[in-house]
């Protein structure tokens, strides 16, 4: 018998089933570097030490996307080898900041199961956590796949669906509790923008593209361990509906966060992500861009440092939003879909100062 | 009003203003180890810690041209992001050693301000000024660019043109005044010259040649944290002239000065840049090579150990030194012009260990 | 006369001699890190803190072939600078863990040379260590090169050929005497196998494939501060037989390693090298598969928590295993011949954990 794994099949997986991931992770100062290499992040908390220590945080933190990447990065050969598609993402919290020289450990637990419609597949929901060496939990999500059957010939039958939060709750929203924004630096950050002038409705265009490359994203992949076949073997993807490799949708996710500074420049803290979806495959040589919507705001009587933005931030490809002719979204057939350039639609909630 | 930056034009910068300049940057070894990476530098002082220390610098210093490349990032956003071209430098002077935890924060004044002759664009030279966290001054240095105009047809009138030191003079190079070097170990940095070897007129051909890639120059240019669009956008290049991305002058910089190690291998600590020129662009594709003319040779009296080389380390693309057939500089119809192969045109001083 | 160098040739090598390499290196968690995004290694030992301390280990260690590829690339400016060929490796033995912060100093003395028949070129066979500041020997390994002659014309006649050990014996292997395999954490590692489950003649099948970068290679090899040209210099290997950038031999070996992850993730610790041939070059857009052979297996009656398993993984490009229709090896006319799609032939030693 082979030794090595084919990853695990939609009948391998089991209601409530709690699944360890294997490969943890130390994370240090060079997995930031990195990042700031392979993105162009420019947020001031996560790139200066007097910056985030006077808001108090006890270092410079790593990066919200970053960590993700890096946890999710560890579930993939468990969770998504022969996974078809990555459906979305939902109740994305952002518990505690993560510094270099902590180690994340990730478990899954199944919560979801059902065969699809025509039996050929089904779709699992895991909800993950992210915990380090003492035990904290530093971050939670869930996410659901497309998944191939072993057998798609025979039925399951199975169909236990999970229930997912529309969003992170206002009231649930993980704040940190030993910062405070009140000393927000905008000289340092880049802009004078506060939580009061956002409103609801307001449209940001972030006007800058940045091009992906192919070792750029395959090395940034490879940062967070995620070895999903799909990004990485051009030989067997040449026979590929694409033809090509696909850029991993975590990066395209941090390289509109990172064209975002221009205009959130003060949405630093990421504390929850309510949704997001790869609405269509990303190749080296395509050339992204970025808009935000503000969804939402919430304010808390007990913090007069900050306020949260929720926040719709799309991706497009080799298309600015000013010369889109097509909206971002059309029904055909009361079908919704997207516009063919759209390739990200993330729903996820910041941390702002108020004024 | 979209909130995001368009970035300065020249009616937008006012004689004497003093720019405080965001996202002040912790540095730290990884980019020091990214800067090997991107760059293929061997100077022994920026990456063994006992030949560091033997010098009497307290840790392996970051290497020069990387904090210059980080300070100058800074400034991009405010300064450069509608320059139609970076025009040189001018008096870069290396005052402190910068370590592993220093933070960068920089701020520059606008020293010239002049309308194009015609009136379609201004010439703005800003001092720019690096200080770390606890107010020392690391790094200053002169810019100038040409600036595009918000209001091309509005004539401005504005004639306040900087002036420019020639050189950084031997009486006011920063020498490193906690170190020595007088122990210099010419087996750890790989060459046994020294000062008393190179001589005025003396040509260097450092012979290797590198080519630049895409992923590479990219990454480089944002570990620097340079958002300058022309370096990114391959959607919106490719209606430019070029047609392609620019390779940022300062990666160029750095790849010539990293191929000058053979022949150079001792002049590893950059005292001043005197001035500097990018030629000609250079793109992912093109092959770089170096070769240096040593221009002057300094030494005092009361510092046996060292001396320092004022040094031309010219750098050409697709082309050999030895198979160059035009002089590197052509006057025609009274003006002077460089060749077309010709992409660098450093003028700098680096100490060098006295026998 | 230039002060650059172009290298040594055969006739600059005398038997005996010891060559002191220059620039010693201070390896850092950001190498470790780099290495990471480079290769996609996910060996828990060099990624978790937890994990290497629960073996022993003071800290993370640095993977062996990072270790490998660094102290190999202080050899380059000096030994194979003028290599025709690198044709192989042989007693490489990994004595000691290397962590952050120490330095490498790498010294090599000449162990064979032999003029070819021809007389056109010769056979250099070095002996390299490399120690750490404290003067502890942290790896040690032979290579033999075919190197170019200054005057091909002129006969040497020098015939003093290196002998060479087929295998690092089992009473020889350098385990790691401070650590203890007794708490190898499983679940940690991603795979359940034991030493025990592993049986000689046993094949892996690695499955997975990845494509190599040009931006990736490069930025590998310059990690490793290997300045070998033909890595380097696309305008120059434009007119070569290949008419590309050669992939250096030992991203080819890390690459090959983190794909046998999958099937031998339990095999962390690398104790020897027995020998390694690079049988094809590999060149950016070439995918590469890997499959291992278990060889033999070793244990020691005082050591009950590990044993070793010699393997012989072999690299291929553009060729899955299961596609791979010519055996891995054949004899045409009385030679020895490698499948073209054969780009790795490497033998070598791991530790395992015992049940």
């Amino acid at each position: 018998m082979n030794k090595s794994s084919l990853g695990r099949f939609f009948e391998d997986f089991r209601m409530g089933e709690d699944i360890v991931h294997a490969v943890p992770r130390t994370v240090t100062e060079a997995d930031a570097a990195l990042y700031l290499a392979l993105t162009g992040s420019r947020f001031s908390l996560f790139c200066s030490r007097p910056f985030a220590q006077s808001l108090g945080f006890a270092e410079v933190p790593l990066d919200n996307l970053l960590v993700f990447h890096i946890a999710f990065g560890r579930t993939v050969a468990d969770i998504s080898r022969n996974a078809i598609a990555n459906l979305g993402y939902a109740e994305v919290r952002f518990e505690h900041p993560v510094y270099a020289g902590d180690t994340l450990n990730v478990h899954s637990k199944v919560i979801g199961l059902r065969e699809t419609g025509n039996g050929q597949a089904g779709i699992v929901t895991v909800a993950s956590r992210a915990l380090c060496a003492e035990g904290r939990t530093l971050l939670t999500w869930k996410r659901w796949l497309l998944m191939a059957k072993r057998d798609p010939d025979t039925r399951s039958g199975v169909n236990s669906p999970a229930e997912l939060a529309p969003e992170v709750s206002p009231a649930s929203l993980p704040l940190p509790a030993g910062q405070s924004f009140a000393d927000f630096d905008r000289a340092a950050s880049g802009e004078s923008w506060s939580y009061e002038d956002y409103q609801p409705g307001e449209i940001i265009d972030h006007v800058d593209g940045v091009t992906v490359d192919d070792a750029e994203h395959v090395m940034a992949t490879r940062l967070y361990q995620n070895n999903a076949r799909v990004h990485f073997n051009q030989h067997q993807m040449a026979s590929s509906a694409h033809g090509r490799r696909l850029v991993y949708g975590g990066h395209v996710m941090s390289l509109c966060r990172a064209l975002s500074h221009n205009g959130l420049a003060n949405g630093q803290w990421l504390a929850a992500i309510n949704g997001g979806t790869h609405a269509n495959p990303v190749f080296a040589g395509d050339t992204l861009y970025a808009r935000s919507e503000v969804i939402d705001k919430w304010e808390w009587p007990d913090r007069q440092d900050l306020g949260a933005l929720r926040l719709r931030t799309y991706g497009f490809k080799n298309c600015a939003w000013e010369d889109m002719d097509t909206p971002v979204m059309t029904e055909k057939n009361g079908r919704r879909q997207y516009a063919q350039s759209l390739v990200l639609d993330l729903d996820y909630t910041v941390l702002m100062p108020r004024r």
